[in-house]
């Protein structure tokens, strides 16, 4: 292994990347070596930092190198409404849309007992107390539309309702007609649920 | 700059790679994040060592982090053979065929007089000398089919022809109708190369 010239390691490295291949990985070790050696160090050095650092806030399991990630932390953030995600990247689109101010939470994930993950592994005691000490007046459930995200959230719901003492809002993402999406080429279940769900206009 | 979070800065750093964008990087930092830290961290380490020392080998000028590289060490391959390239990965490719034996020289680009790229910066010097030096017999110019390949060929060959006292083969890799290629779909300048440099049969 030790044998191989460092050049085909590195191109082998890439290739942990995902969508990068054989040929793409070429090309990145390629470029870097030709064109790009101090942008390679740098990525090197926060490659190596964020590996070792980052690791999940404490309150809503995003990556952070702190012990709270900044959305935690920003007292400007409306800790009474909680938006409930699978991955930090929904995060990052949520934040993109600019109408949210309130916290979330991370599951990590979503409920797949066959592959043992469980209530636990995606927090959801965490999930518990948070909403507790806190005192959440709603709480957002924007899982994934998909099978699995549907039952995390009808799991995370009965959970919540089981909560003593506890008056809450519990909403979930609308379902419907994307902006710009044509009737014409949108799925049957998608028009389906948009014509179930339909909103009154006057 | 250093007040951004680590994740921004690695998400911003992977946005060296060549063609990957904003969405692509995040996707690669989550990637490590969540389920491939070791393997991040033996990227970053190989990132570092190839930046540091990887270099150009003293004879062919491809990539390696000895003086010479595997290629020019291999003492079965044809020193009387040369084949002239622009870029390592050409190499890759040409390896890939399976069918020369011989040795390299990369020019590590092309000529462009107007970007400052002379015939010093392509390496022609050590061309000559080394073309000289291993006696060669044959050069096969495996530059481009773009009017940059095609003119430093031109150059390379007048340059050859020059050297007093020695008789060498010069030759240029053939033009025309690719493999699998569809007469109907083929350019049209292509089409008249492989017209015009037709092969006999009988």
């Amino acid at each position: 292994m030790h044998d191989k010239p460092l050049l085909m390691q590195l191109i082998e490295a890439f290739q942990c990347l995902p969508g990068v291949g054989k040929k793409s990985a070429q090309r990145m070790a390629y470029h870097l070596l030709n064109a790009n050696r101090q942008n390679a160090l740098k990525l090197a050095d926060l490659l190596e930092r964020s590996m070792q650092s980052i690791q999940h806030c404490q309150q809503c399991r995003d990556y952070t190198e702190q012990t709270l990630c900044a959305l935690c932390r920003n007292e400007r953030r409306d800790q009474s409404v909680l938006c409930i995600v699978e991955t930090p990247a929904d995060i990052v689109a949520i934040e993109a849309t600019g109408t949210y101010a309130g916290r979330y939470f991370v599951l990590m994930g979503h409920l797949s007992p066959l592959d043992g993950i469980g209530p636990e592994e995606i927090g959801l005691n965490d999930l518990r107390e948070l909403v507790v000490n806190n005192q959440c007046r709603e709480v957002i459930i924007a899982t994934s539309a998909t099978i699995e995200g549907e039952t995390t959230s009808h799991f995370i719901v009965s959970m919540l309702q089981q909560i003593p003492d506890l008056t809450i809002k519990i909403s979930r993402l609308a379902q419907g007609v994307p902006v710009g999406g044509e009737l014409e080429y949108l799925d049957s279940s998608t028009l389906a649920l948009s014509l179930a769900n339909r909103q009154n206009i006057n």
